[in-house]
């Protein structure tokens, strides 16, 4: 099967420009079918303060309420998308701006209320990610990039998280590729000494990955991101890595990032 | 070969919510294959003036400045797009938002500046329109929505004219489908009579049109519609029907707008 690269990018980027800019270079580069999804940044934030809405957070989470998705929209589907859209093109790959509306291909449900209402946040139902229609897209030699809004399938759309998209696209691309699912964030891996950016982890196998967990090696921040990326596996997703995204050629060949996998 | 529905619409169902549903209902009824462009509307100059961004015309056409065309992209290819393509697939009509930086399908280069410089305004390279891209989009049983803004292929954003973006996409597609192109405004058709909005011509044929310019029955604002208009016909569109979104159902049956043709 084609090897097809399936990579996020968080805020720390995307409010970048130069690192951004850096990024979608060796983004370009990367060799065969690729998938771009991006998360917000700051941006939004900024938008919304300057237009006196307020922003509401519970436990660090933001609620969204109808002016913050509709900031949200713009500023993520719009904004964000199309110029990462426009830079591609410009770098010689031909890329396609996407939401999970667009041919409804990552619907959402609407977060169930319990203590706390987040508002127009959708929880990502992955079994109905159309990787038929990805694939399509890249037959036709574009490559998609995805920006954090899903809808409801009743006309709503949703503030969704970035790095579920990724995992439902990665899970849903799985029986058709050998997907390598990389993870950028601010860091170049899983560090060993988190004083030290240097002590990545290469690799970390699933047998290793409690024992990491009890050790509090795997701080609190991380575990989340590495339950997923086993869960990941567990669905028949290749590869997970997790770097830092000045390091993409590296990690692609395999050379930087903290790897998963090894489920024995 | 299958009649393909080019539908274009304007700010004053943009603006108008209740217009709007009405309008997408009667789209998504409508049989077979069809693209839908839209145009600005009201709210982008709405948020220009809440970010206190000042709005610049000449002749009563905007200039683009670089903070003008971050509030086009976000509200037009980002809100409004996004917005009308979660509604139609709450319809069962599966649609996909595109710019013109999508897949590269309308490529513009940036108004040439004469005696005004109209900033990050884009003129439609025609003939680089992507026609076969939208027809595999067809294909798959998606419904193209496009947003008014277009790209120069070296990384710029552009914003641009949702009429000629149609007139692009319509001479594009003659070639794969028998056109019909659609363009709503705020009148049922060409009035004989500019205070009775019942006395719509029904059809203009390209013999009749001087003649009609001469006697003044063509006001000034239709003349550059009805141009671009008969040049669609002569690219080989099939036909051309200008009337009122609310009719579309009635414009799709031949039964109400103008309808222009017969270049003999």
């Amino acid at each position: 099967m084609t090897t097809l690269h399936i990579i996020k990018i968080g805020g720390n980027i995307i409010d970048d420009p130069a690192a951004l800019d850096a990024f979608l270079r060796d983004f370009a580069a990367v060799e065969g079918p690729k998938i771009l999804l991006h998360g917000g940044g700051k941006k939004a934030t900024a938008l919304s303060e300057r237009l006196g809405i307020p922003t509401h957070k519970h436990q660090g989470r933001r609620i969204t309420d109808a002016a913050t998705l509709e900031v949200a929209v713009m500023v993520y589907a719009g904004w964000i998308n199309k110029s990462i859209v426009a830079a591609l093109s410009a770098l010689q790959c031909p890329a396609l701006g996407l939401c999970g509306a667009d041919a409804d291909f990552i619907t959402a449900v609407k977060r169930p209320v319990k203590e706390i209402d987040f508002g127009f946040v959708g929880d990502v139902v992955s079994e109905k990610t159309r990787g038929d229609f990805l694939q399509q897209l890249l037959q036709q030699g574009l490559t998609p990039v995805v920006a954090p809004i899903t809808h409801d399938g009743a006309g709503q759309l949703l503030n969704t998280n970035a790095d579920t998209m990724a995992f439902a696209v990665a899970v849903a691309m799985a029986a058709r590729f050998e997907v390598q699912l990389i993870y950028c964030f601010e860091k170049k891996g899983v560090l060993t000494n988190v004083t030290d950016d240097n002590s990545v982890l290469p690799h970390i196998a699933w047998s290793e990955y409690e024992v990491l967990k009890t050790a509090g090696i795997v701080s609190e921040g991380m575990i989340p991101k590495l339950d997923n990326a086993f869960a990941a596996i567990r669905e028949g997703v290749r590869s997970v890595v997790i770097g830092h995204a000045g390091e993409l050629k590296e990690i692609v060949a395999g050379r930087a990032g903290t790897r998963l996998g090894g489920l024995q």
